[in-house]
């Protein structure tokens, strides 16, 4: 058996395995230090309860003659469809056009698989590892890494020709969030080109200002280019649990004039047999109240408090407003010299700004997913004044 | 964007969504048929209290500060690793060597991402569909369909050449069980031929003889050259639920020298999330005691009744005894005539065997997966004898 040659280009560890050894290794060297994490973006807060109660009782029903279940249809609930249609796409989006899955990274790595054909793709620098990763494993050759900075306002230059284009919004890691225009933008882009854009709107329920767009699907003509994958992950707690859901508009095409949705159900009846009846009970009960905003405004306090502590000590803060995350900048440090830094003399941890990519060189991702208590010591820690500082 | 040419090659719709519709159809016509589905092999008995009662607890705690958890290990709950090394595979896989999923079907798929560069790939022919259509979307063309009939005792004729090889024991559909002695041929041709063995396993907890292996790794030298696939999903009606698991044992290795393991787990890091937290802990349940085989004889004494029923009416029967699936013969008519006839005649959904195979022609697969009373129903409706009958 011959391996995939495209392994030879991945980098050899991802992202968190490292952080998580460089961790262990100062633990072994400081066993006493209470390391706070706000490294990996995973969430901490309990879940509401009347999500859990829907997954206990889905969970006793399995049990009973009347209520068991087996397979469901692999394209997901329709009462869960029509949920996600109604509340987040407000109909724009039809039930029949949302596949719902065990999470949007899962779904992203079988789109990947239908998509392996792109000529180019044009990834945002920084970004989340995997659109890269998976990009690089089904030999694609020509991918365009783009900048986004605060000099473009984060928003990347263009190139002339694309087919594939990833676009995550808001944005993990650098926490920003763009405007209508700035998206409206990308979609006349993606028209003017022919791309098609890959949308990842995981982070969309932390989008505090109204006017602010939550979908791609927002912007006009948008179901002719996009296909949107989501998450009840960060939105609701839902990382372990295992919910996503990905929409592909009836309009999508490929250049051979094929549908994108005939050859997704096609792929999926291949490659996966549903997400959890017991977690798509849960992602129902979501739509039945509004607890499942308090966590996302705990999260986001948590993200005001942080941004204030960093601000005050004089570093530029991005993000933090509309999405979970900040993105700081510390000019004069290499982003694992940051992440050294906070590990050894603050015991936190955060993510190295390099480990999504090469624009993320002086950047540290800080996550505000946390308990408060802990925000609380982190910004005591980051403003003791002993000479170890980092600080601007 | 280019569509993938490999979907080309593929055969429109899947064997049951083909079932599915033309039920509806019959439905149209005959609205009041009360049809039994003995067709898709889905389970359909409710699980043993204490295995949903601990999803019902993982459930609940992830409602409380001190119950909640987000992201797991992508490769799982370290502590359901180790039940499987002690229950499923006595000491012989280690725990680091199996990789929780959510579900077989779904990481056969991501393991033909891996193996993507087999030069030759050989399906048992009857199969289960994913083996031969996921090799087809991969794009590898030289495709072996080794026939298993009766004359063979469903054991192949194997090529001379070889680079992958899928073997489904118990196999769905023909519900036979390969002796000792047969597993070992396939592991030694393997290894003649340096193929690698994608086993998989997912109905060896139907085997009733304690003399028949129940793992691939039963046999010596596998190690080496087989990788195994399998599922809690028929083994404790897991179906919607979704838990599964992989072994890839640190012997594997790549032509060129390189880690089968260690491929895998950079892969799973791009393509996987981890199974659900809750269905971790219901699997983890499933070893705590040995309610779980209850549903098991349940579902072998409906083999039992049907194999004795189908046999009373002059029909070759196989399979039944070690698998919830008999595979009968019917010489002079298509598996689609049989299909149709027991739809309208019956109203019983049966799966025919051309829908698995070119070798599957004049056969159909029969589920035991079904309530005892419907069981008993199927059987009475086989024995009218009405004129309608196509019994030998």
């Amino acid at each position: 058996m011959r391996r995939l040659k495209s392994f030879e280009k991945l980098t050899p560890s991802y992202l968190f395995p490292e952080i998580e050894r460089r961790k262990e290794q100062f633990l072994k060297r400081s066993p006493d230090a209470e390391i706070i994490n706000l490294g990996i973006g995973d969430t901490v807060r309990p879940l509401p309860p009347p999500i859990a109660e829907a997954m206990e009782r889905a969970s006793h029903n399995l049990a009973l003659e009347e209520g068991y279940s087996g397979y469901g249809k692999t394209e997901g609930l329709l009462s869960l469809r029509e949920a996600l249609s109604t509340k987040i796409y407000h109909g724009n989006i039809a039930p029949d056009e949302i596949f719902i899955s065990d999470g949007a990274k899962c779904d992203t790595s079988r789109l990947q698989i239908l998509l392996q054909r792109a000529r180019s793709v044009g990834v945002q620098d920084p970004s989340y590892p995997i659109y890269l990763d998976g990009t690089i494993l089904h030999g694609i050759k020509e991918i365009h890494a783009l900048s986004c900075t605060p000099e473009n306002g984060f928003f990347p230059t263009l190139p002339k020709d694309l087919d594939l284009l990833y676009i995550c919004n808001p944005n993990n890691p650098t926490g920003t969030a763009y405007t209508t225009e700035q998206l409206k933008r990308l979609v006349d882009y993606a028209h003017k080109v022919g791309a098609l854009i890959l949308y990842d709107g995981a982070y969309s329920s932390f989008i505090q200002d109204p006017d602010l767009p939550k979908s791609i699907y927002d912007i006009e003509g948008a179901r002719h280019l996009a296909i949107e994958v989501n998450s009840f992950s960060k939105m609701v707690g839902f990382t372990g649990v295992r919910l996503g859901w990905t929409v592909i508009p009836k309009e999508l095409k490929f250049e051979c004039g094929h549908s994108l949705w005939s050859d997704w159900k096609r792929l999926i009846s291949i490659a996966f047999n549903g997400a959890s009846n017991i977690a798509q009970r849960g992602g129902l009960a979501v739509f039945e109240g509004e607890e499942w905003r308090e966590n996302l405004l705990y999260y986001m306090e948590n993200a005001r408090l942080l941004k204030a502590a960093f601000e005050e000590l004089g570093y530029d803060v991005y993000g933090g407003e509309h999405a979970p995350f900040l993105w700081i900048h510390s000019p004069g440090e290499s982003s694992w010299d940051l992440f050294q830094y906070f590990l050894e003399r603050r015991h936190i941890v955060i993510t190295p700004g390099i480990g999504f990519g090469a624009a993320g060189e002086h950047f540290i991702r800080v996550s505000s997913f946390a308990h408060r208590d802990q925000i609380n010591a982190v910004i005591h820690r980051i403003e003791q004044r002993d000479g170890a500082s980092l600080t601007p």
